[in-house]
């Protein structure tokens, strides 16, 4: 069972569960993590400055502080559900307490979750099938390249919702409203222009049910930082594991214009 | 004159040509300038991210590179009216061309200005007082603290524009339609609110006239890392002169939501 207040769900993740967080804390914001040494943390930022539809930032902690503004008393290191510990580009490890791995020098950098908007499409009469289903949002890397910064480039990552025809303009205009957390999708239809050849193999998260009358939809996601230390190999990196977010005190509302 | 196309523009300022670009190649984006050392670009990139109003980030140069992609082509050493060079929060001169103090460290941020909404004003009705009476937008220094990042902090400066109180609504919606350079007010009416004793006396650029039927208008400035500079006394930066920004090839259109 999903728990309705953002704090409650931390706790929760903190104790140990583990699984993903679309449907948790509705109308709450969630958010991307990304923690790197300051070292690369410059070139972090201005990777997001160059591809704000996947990277739109939403904090940035201190050097060290596992802290974050969009959710006081949160410790960074512990209140996600899962993260993904990377070195040289490999994932090392994936935990569910990222205490053990965190460093003096990290930098943390929130960043803005398509989960955000999901309350809004449902408001809106649009169905969210990996709601439904119970399951993680499917994400999938592209051909689309990253505008390189400094030692990190990398493929935008997009994030699917299969959309029923006739309401997939109702969920461009819905979502964006929310260009903090993504905002309007990136591509509607033929997944082959991205570069994807089967949707029922995500690269991260789950596969959902795409019924016929439904169009496949793709958002910008904020794995992209991680495909990006994939493909650049930094020597340490943290992140969320891709689903498993954190859920923030900040209303969904304070995102959208 | 001014010029009606952002080339020519700048061909003039490359040339010597001194004067305020509100009003210049009307329809096209223009940009404040902050120039900093790599070593203090991650603060500066920081404080932009953590003071979104004032500080838009629209493109970060290459170390060392005075380019930028919002006008290919361009020198942002010298195609800009003018230049301030800072030592020590103390400018140390304002010149027409910054390429004797250029430094093979400096990264160049490139931050969106209001001036890049007051076409969208003007096709609304809303008349512009500093274009009207020719003269550059008055800024202030306010009582408004900027949330600090690393070495950087400092009061948020404002632009004010008068507007006739039936069509401040007006305003507000217009600029609001454009986030990436200040979007809508941060204030309006009593300067005193802001700190502002003296509207006759702004911190830069020039004063215009407010009649009586008009209600000051505040926006979010540029110009806030060059307050951020002063307060907080880096070794060196350069920053276009408030009000003689870069005009780049970018549609204003570009920038609406």
């Amino acid at each position: 069972m999903t728990v309705s207040e953002p704090a409650a769900a931390r706790a929760r993740f903190r104790a140990g569960e583990r699984r993903p967080t679309a449907g948790w804390a509705p109308g709450y914001a969630q958010a991307n993590l990304i923690a790197v040494p300051r070292d690369l943390a410059y070139d972090l930022l201005l990777f997001a400055q160059r591809n704000p539809r996947p990277c739109p930032v939403l904090d940035v902690s201190e050097v060290g502080a596992p802290t974050t503004v969009l959710a006081p008393g949160a410790d960074l290191r512990t209140d996600l559900p899962a993260y993904r510990i990377w070195e040289h580009g490999e994932c090392v490890a994936e935990v569910g307490d990222a205490t053990a791995y965190w460093r003096d020098d990290l930098v943390a950098v929130l960043i803005g979750c398509s989960f955000t908007f999901e309350r809004a499409l449902l408001d809106a009469g649009v169905p969210v099938r990996h709601l439904e289903e119970g399951r993680n949002v499917p994400m999938y890397r592209t051909s689309v390249a990253c505008r390189p910064a400094g030692r990190l480039a990398g493929p935008m990552v997009v994030s699917m919702r299969p959309v029923p025809a006739p309401l997939v303009p109702t969920a461009v205009l819905v979502s964006g409203r929310f260009p903090a957390v993504h905002g309007a999708p990136v591509h509607i239809g033929d997944p082959a222009a991205l570069g994807i050849t089967d949707l029922s193999r995500p690269d991260f998260g789950d596969a959902v049910t795409v019924e016929d009358s439904d169009v496949p939809v793709f958002w910008a996601c904020g794995v992209t930082p991680q495909a990006a230390v994939m493909a650049s190999k930094p020597a340490f990196a943290i992140s969320h594991a891709p689903g498993h977010m954190l859920v923030t005190d900040v209303r969904d509302a304070a995102y959208a214009a």
